[in-house]
């Protein structure tokens, strides 16, 4: 059976970027994306913050850019989903069981698997997401100057992201199930302080209504049984994020949300496996760095089997 | 005196995007570049990996491109080089001395003043920079397939890239100025065993010629005291990399060639003092890995700056 010098699985920002540089390295790679290209990127309308494209880009193009970039370099992309993964010692490689019954083997792993925001699961959410729905201020804020904006939240991200929607909207109101934040006190005070920041308590949102952009929230009041109609330009949705990671089956190190820990290399706690992007532990998760993610796991991965080649003679040289 | 928020030092990728990232926040901020936008990617012909350009574009495009983005989000750019810093512990801000005499004072402070690789200092090396003279086997490796190449150097980096070129070239020749390798026993073993490298020991380059593109390569033995002239496609040029932090006069906590210590949020030893792309230590220095360190210290600025607002009554509300 062929071995693969590398096999990169994910096929968004992430994934690409390690396909372009693992494909100028010279290696024998594949990538597998399970649905389409672009994880969270493609589902993106307007994108204004990846550098080198003054112009706002919707998230689609930005990936077909990319997707042509692997192609360029000649690395196969197949769309194909990874079923479980096992790490054989002896041979000090990667066996993969894919959604089809196919079984590949590789010497290095990329894990660019991404992550999901949770979803409210309400009529209209999908249908109005990137036109009014969001789950990142930091990519969405600045399109709702002077706009009513309503975060769905009460944790950390959900307080931070709302002081930093403040920074443009005219106003942010925060709608939260309980009627307590659970966000630390610093971020409640903050928040408490603003005069653009309002509160919905004990309250979840029923339904997402507009035209061809978001125009009024359904909202549902637990404690006074109550239905309401709110008007708002944008809904940012904080829920949580759930890495995509489930599949590994905690054969990696990861912290309790489920999110790979890597150090500044990107190699995880097993040798040969790398991660890049949205599905590690890091601070920012935006296209620019899950690319310099993938950028560096490829090169990673080339010095990893640089120095294998003469530590294990299995590999041949 | 106006006091800015913060202050971008350097207009490479790094700084560029840390300017996008600041600007969206609504941070007063300024960029300061004390020659061209571009850093070292703006000297390049042909970049072939940064993701979203599948077609090969000029390292000008690119930061014209980036340049534009800037200018769009309404951050001022300003041609001003940077003398001197002083942190000023009591009111917890930098004072920075501009070439020009200017005082400037900032919250915060993006130091992606990049680095410059040493150059030989040799006539032709200007001229045919980007034209078959290169300091990236990273960037330009895959230009030269079947190509002969040279590689001036004899260190570890000097070695690792020859190793990479060799995956591409025809023929490597390293040149090296005494009759031993300085690198890794493990890399010179490697060295030695490829088929595909030479070496010409005692060596010195004298010269570097060709018409559109590098051709010949004059070479001084200083052992024999003889002059020689070689067939080269292409000449990779390894005697080192300096950081370009020597004006931060040591304030900064640093290694010993100087690149800035950072943590993975790109804080320094210094409070309020970021480092992002080439100037800082790190594991691979490329566009996108300068472009996503400049993300990610813009977004480190805001949160920084959020916390000091309501732990420092300073700085006001």
């Amino acid at each position: 059976m062929n071995i693969y010098d590398s096999v990169i699985i994910g096929g968004g920002p992430a994934g690409l970027s390690a396909g372009i540089y693992v494909a100028r390295t010279g290696l024998q790679a594949i990538l597998l994306e399970k649905s389409i290209l672009g994880g969270q990127a493609i589902t993106t309308d307007t994108i204004e913050n990846y550098p080198g494209f003054p112009e706002p880009v919707s998230g689609f193009e930005v990936i077909s850019l990319m997707e042509k970039q692997v192609r360029r370099h000649n690395l196969p992309i197949e769309q194909k989903g990874v079923k479980s993964v096992e790490y054989q010692k002896e041979s000090d490689s990667y066996t993969l069981t894919l959604l089809n019954g196919e079984i590949l083997s590789a010497r290095t792993l990329i894990i660019a698997t991404g992550a999901c925001p949770i979803k409210l699961d309400v009529p209209g959410e999908k249908k109005f997401a990137g036109r009014g729905v969001s789950y990142c201020a930091t990519c969405d804020g600045p399109l709702f100057r002077e706009k009513e904006i309503m975060v769905v939240g009460g944790g950390n991200s959900a307080l931070e992201e709302t002081m930093f929607l403040s920074r443009f909207a005219k106003k942010v109101t925060i709608i939260h199930r309980r009627d307590a934040l659970r966000g630390d006190k610093i971020l409640q005070e903050r928040v408490f302080q603003n005069p653009k920041i309002d509160f919905l308590w004990n309250s979840i949102v029923k339904e997402i209504k507009g035209n061809t952009q978001v125009r009024e929230i359904i909202i549902y009041n637990k404690k006074e049984d109550s239905t309401s109609v709110h008007k708002a330009d944008g809904l940012f949705v904080y829920i949580g994020t759930k890495p995509n990671t489930d599949w590994l089956n905690n054969m990696v190190q990861a912290d309790k949300q489920g999110f790979l820990i890597t150090d500044e290399k990107l190699s995880t706690s097993l040798p040969g496996l790398f991660a890049a992007g949205d599905c590690r532990q890091k601070a920012l998760r935006q296209i620019v760095t899950a690319a310099s993610d993938g950028a560096l796991a490829g090169m990673m991965v080339y010095h990893y089997l640089q120095e294998k080649k003469f530590d294990n003679s299995h590999l041949g040289s």
